[in-house]
């Protein structure tokens, strides 16, 4: 997506060889046009099929779950919450997610109520790295007998390994924006 | 706010004297056009104030701080991060958070690059109950050297004192809905 791209050149931060920091438009200072142009555009791409909710994760995932939401003409956003909320209850469905940024095992939970068997659910979210965090979604929405159309994410690191295994176990996968590589602090873009 | 209170009367739950279950359309599973409604009801209270950013904290105020945003015709949102996140770096302002949710100290921060000297801040949260989170926002504005036109929540606890106290120290605050008190599990609302 152009719109992305353009920010991710101007704005985007690569640090080392595998850190993105997209933090001044996405992850902590939100772009809200950009936020909403990306959940027009994964729209565009999931227009075909028929969507009941959006599945995201704490925190980052919220704003474009939400914008693709009202893109869909604002059916629900359900957000998996980290770790042992007091108030998520014990009816729910869980999965271990490994994160990288913090270097912990995260459980991630979601109140069955809010998954009713059979809902079409499109996932989205900010990144995709190694996948774990979408992994972790797919096995709650297995749990929850849903049916997965897709999932969408902003940012894809074409160079780790989450996208091409997702893809080759049957998940389509958008990503709006896929880097290539990080080389000497500048963020390569993969070109379509 | 009739649409949220009429959701509050419908799906809410009461739990004890002061437990307020608002997770069906508010802070766990979203219900988008509320969430869209509540934004444009913040703006028009504060559209007549220059507001260059909506300041949250992740994770549940995101959403409805992203709606309104988009009534501003989409000026940035900045959320705080909770805890030690390790993609925050050094550079940030940080306040201390006592969570009831959590029975925990949270250290709330936000980078210092996204906070411009002499911005117009408007606070944008989920709930409003001992005040906490806020009074958190508002001592990294403070540090900032930032102005804050206001605070605007979506459900305020009427029988905690954040509200009073904040309102006392000469802040603006809009309550979209506030709840008057628990009885048998009934949530009762305060009547304009």
């Amino acid at each position: 997506m152009k719109q992305l791209e353009e920010m991710i050149r101007q704005k985007g931060i690569g640090i080392g060889t595998d850190i993105v920091k997209v933090d001044s438009f996405l992850n902590h200072r939100i772009d809200v046009g950009l936020a909403t142009a990306m959940g027009n555009a994964i729209y565009e791409a999931f227009k075909d099929q028929k969507v009941d909710l959006i599945l995201t994760v704490e925190a980052s995932g919220i704003a474009v779950a939400l914008t693709t939401a009202q893109a869909f003409g604002n059916i629900p956003v359900v957000f998996a919450k980290k770790g042992d909320h007091v108030n998520v209850g014990n009816d729910v469905y869980a999965a271990d997610v490994y994160s990288f940024t913090h270097k912990q095992m995260n459980s991630v939970r979601v109140s069955r109520s809010f998954l009713p068997e059979g809902s079409q659910i499109l996932i989205v979210d900010d990144f995709l790295a190694n996948g774990e965090a979408i992994e972790g979604l797919l096995s709650i929405t297995r749990q929850a007998r849903c049916h997965v159309v897709g999932a969408a994410v902003c940012v894809e690191k074409g160079f780790q390994e989450g996208g091409k295994r997702l893809r080759a176990e049957g998940l389509k996968v958008l990503s709006l924006a896929t880097v290539e590589s990080i080389e000497d602090g500048k963020i390569i873009l993969r070109e379509e």
